[in-house]
């Protein structure tokens, strides 16, 4: 009976839009999908969890743990920002990549690159968005001025809807034994037992990172293929020197401390078949996560909802670009951008500007990022 | 038996740690004040409201609409935008703009001047500020990479507390005869009928406004007058050009499409003394408002909660420079902020950037003000 | 543009699973639908809202605001409990109809009538659910007994989703000419500008309603007629004398103060396919609405969301027994009820016995209704 | 630096109207306080969490754990109701128990005896209780009969403010080692990663509770004592036979399946000195706890917010008679009640009805706990 519940409630998420689940059917990666149906096989051994994975793959030997901890390496903390550094590679932040971004402002055009947050848009998994005018007005009639006023109050998660900007805190891994809840760590190695809290991230919270302003490189993968990619694409390294060639560029455009943002076209679904948008998307996976971390970027955005290829080519893996560029390397995620007036105008370097919202101890920030040229 | 109850309520409202009644007790300016308070004067005829008001203030005569409507002068829109802008002073970003404020970035050197939201910020009437980590992790353990995350979950007026923005949905008047409800207008004359939307504004959202990125100028008060300026002095035009001359600048540092933020020392009592923080504040009052209405600028901020001087020295106004600038002439206002980095390097003028979230039908906007000189 | 605008986001709410819209296509009841729709007709002159209205209605002619009028009568109020009443038909309650709910207590089995809350369930328009939980834990480890917390944290229209129980402040009427915001009445007459309030309604609220026990009567519609109702079936007096006839009893079997709930089988589509459930419903009409309110009763509830027929068979009526019911009578409305297992019990007199969440200012409250026997 | 932002921040706290620190410093319970302040000390080891606290007491030696687990006893799962069973004491519910509690109903009259939720309500930890009216009206107008409504929108700890339930999900202990995140464990055993979730608990939810319809029996220990009972006043079992006596009663007045209230006139400092009510409280201790639990009661309520001894007078304990109720026993507590009208009436015996909100995964529930005589 309890299956039968479950199989009634996976139904109704299906309802909700979402064919999320398709791509997922028996793989490992069934488990990397949102809200109600993540939480229930958060509990599944991991056995179950996999159940159906084909033979062919790594699959369930004594091994896999190892090729888990492989995808982060053996010792991937403390940070090369220091034991203690909670700001990860918004470290790179300075005068000197400002002075860089401002040479990058030739004409004084700015190119708002953020969406508009909205009842409408694409929530990943469980997230809600909640907007609400209390009265008409608000405040008011007061004064000889007579004046009124309305507020606006949102009840939502803030920091990962929309166009989102990932922080140190939103992404780990358990990195102990199967189900040891004493062995889950985030970017520098912090447990989350330090993190942890109901009221906010005790540490690794977005208050601790720098303002982005730093030079920009746009790679415009869908201009290069000549149309959106289609989901479960994963970009190359090969493909994004292609684009960049395509460009005129090279990946030596690309400096440390940069921000480097991709064109996948995906965004063309955005509000127009959102069932679809989040059934899956095109990115990049796990070779291309680690060219971007070597070289040594702030940033990596994309217009699509989680930067990276998913389902992932490799079924067991769940968002490995995820845990490569932020958990590994305290590299930022840019999701949800719109690169569209970018690409028609051919501006592929720009100055970068975004400065998170401090939510003390929050996960991650919306906000409006600008391309400036 | 009403009234009991009513002073059980204020009383309340005083062990939260507002004394913000105080200045307001016998004025009219006592309707100037937060949340449930302010929605019960909101139904007392203007009469009570004024109840007590020293007889030598212009007071309770029946030219006391006419005073109110003057405030506004007589045909405040179509606004000099057009009359569909919803824009406002935010039309001022351009090109020109953009590269006057790249031409003020000399060592590279970005200022936040925004705050950090937390729990513990003093709140303006009702607000609230609510934050949770849902779960801990939220997601996960997924994939063969075991992958986990937070997300974090607010339920709060994001953009009225905090460092904030004030939209031009934000405020309005009350313009036709005492009560009635069909002649509520803001800025560009828009009806709240047309606007009001339980969802959120149907006009003059923040999905209008144009990034900002223009030259700023920090006048630093504070600074000029030797220390934080009380509660309840109104800064006027006089202290602005005693404080720009103290920094070895005059008004004509001021140009149309500028924003100029105000230092008043206000900041000092933040998360000190949130009581006496909310309990009024130095600023700007209607002389100064209509200096810098004329000055064109594009926004106005303060290191206080409300830029303009609470209470204000005429008691039967409350809060008139927000209507001066924001429903008048469309300019927006920036609270809360913290000027102390800037006015310390002597950073006079600088480029000031802000991208306001584009929450379709929101208020205001929260966010993180950069200054970069 | 403004109407592509509106298209793409009529088709997403379409996504969201509501085929709401189509019943209400080229009719004035159109506007009886939910959300972000909802208020866009809202500010459409009538005209507008009507357009397409059959001729052979009584349409657009003058008379209409007439018959409008006419559906509550010329002088609803004062209510029959007075003119300071809050209270409406929850007035009935006391130790006499108490007695008489014990009465019809003889095996002592409690039937829970409500429904679970959960993410899936069916909303209307634009409401939310969220539900999340602070932390795992939220609280602890303290003390050397090493207690730890959860908590709950709900963001959602408390009173309107799920199993709710209209209060006197939800419904109203706007009573003057077209347009005019200062005539909107509520029950009693209690204009909207003396209810209104950002945090809360400062009339009518739900702190006002007692705790109802009293004697409840089922009437089996949907056994009587041998399965579910469509969506858009009236159910007329008849129809409800006949379910009683059915089940041994007459209209008699009604006295005052009673709570009436009404078994449709709409129950059905319940979280099975919602986008059905919320398409329309069967339910009473202005006949039977009136018949009830004759009848004197507390309460009117049923196994769908809005206890009436939507659409209404006049296409120019917007949920007119609610008016009829809540705002002229004072009787209350318990929607999204369970009532399979009275049915199967045949348990068609009963207590009824539900105490409203007292949250001062709310519109309805959610709740654990029983029927005991 | 840290103890410095610590100090600001409990500072903040305490300007929040909360003198609870004080009576915690220097104890192990000074675990034992809400929120941020009590997710910090979560981190502590437990030498520091417990520093200062006086030598006489069993302190700090390694019997300590041994202690804490004598406190629930080495074997307190399965529970009696089954290794499966997540509904707890109210099993008892039937129709013995109905037919029971209708017999103390003789005159008719209802007593609520929950209070009202709104804003000024006293809040534990760092809990919020927000309410907004989303427009006014939320929607309309509509139709022919022009109909306009209100919603109400909640952002709150639901279940955790005002008069509250606690459900089986609410209180565990970490049962492991000290620090082991997975030996945490709930009512029945059941361990926190099978429960947790970020929308809801998996198991131990409100929706597996059933109604309560019972003998009720207030035990009035103000009365016997002639006014409210101080804070950290411990209630004994004599202290409870006394009161029973005063009321012509004895314990034998309790049967198994009963909900017993605890009249302590802390009551009265609601709303009238918050910061007094949540400085602690008094109430029942661990040998009264034991002894209600050996009555095998369904419920324990009281007129204070934690229905136990705050501080504890064993420094080192922190809601003791939390864990041995709900944690061990599956009793439920009912906590912010109000019992002057009964007390006032002498009605000592009555039917306690209460029917928690299913809501599905929630630690508890608001309500209107009726007493009926």
């Amino acid at each position: 009976m309890a299956s039968q519940k479950n199989d009634k409630r996976n139904s109704r998420l299906d309802q909700k839009g979402s064919g999320r689940r398709n791509f997922l059917k028996g793989t490992a990666a069934a488990a990397a999908t949102g809200g109600v149906i993540m939480h229930e096989l958060s509990h599944a051994t991991p056995a179950a969890a996999l159940e159906g994975a084909a033979p062919e793959r790594a699959g369930f030997d004594p091994n896999r743990r190892r090729v888990a901890t492989d995808l982060l390496g053996k010792s991937w903390w403390p940070s090369k920002w220091g034991a203690e550094d909670q700001a990860g590679a918004s470290n790179h932040m300075g005068p000197v990549k400002t002075m860089e971004a401002v040479s990058r402002i030739t004409t004084g055009t700015v190119y708002p690159i953020g969406r508009t947050y909205e009842a409408g848009m694409p929530l990943f998994g469980s997230r809600v968005f909640g907007m609400r005018i209390p009265g008409a007005p608000t405040g008011g009639v007061f004064g000889r001025n007579k004046i009124i006023w309305n507020d606006e109050f949102l009840a939502t998660e803030i920091g990962q809807v929309g166009t989102q900007f990932d922080g140190l805190g939103h992404i780990g891994v358990e990195a102990g034994s199967a189900g040891d809840q004493n062995e889950r760590r985030f970017y520098n190695g912090v447990p989350l037992s330090d993190m942890a809290g109901p009221y906010g991230l005790q540490k690794l919270g977005m208050e601790f990172v720098k303002p982005l302003f730093t030079p920009g490189v746009l790679i415009d993968v869908k201009g290069a293929q000549g149309g959106m990619l289609e989901g479960g694409t994963e970009i190359t390294v090969a493909d994004l020197e292609a684009a960049l060639e395509n460009q005129g560029l090279s990946g030596d455009a690309i400096t440390p401390g940069d921000a480097v943002v991709i064109r996948t076209g995906w965004a063309d679904l955005w509000m127009e078949d959102n069932a679809r948008y989040n059934s899956g998307e095109p990115g990049i996976g796990v070779e291309a996560a680690e060219w971007l971390a070597e070289k040594d970027v702030c940033l990596v955005g994309a217009d699509c909802w989680g930067i990276e290829v998913v389902p992932n080519p490799d079924a067991d893996l769940a968002f490995p670009a995820h845990q490569i560029l932020l958990t590994k390397h305290g590299i930022f995620l840019h999701e949800n951008l719109l690169l569209d007036a970018l690409a028609d105008a051919g501006v592929w370097q720009f100055a970068y500007i975004f400065a998170p919202l401090p939510i003390k101890g929050a996960t991650g920030s919306p906000g409006a990022p600008i391309a400036v040229a």
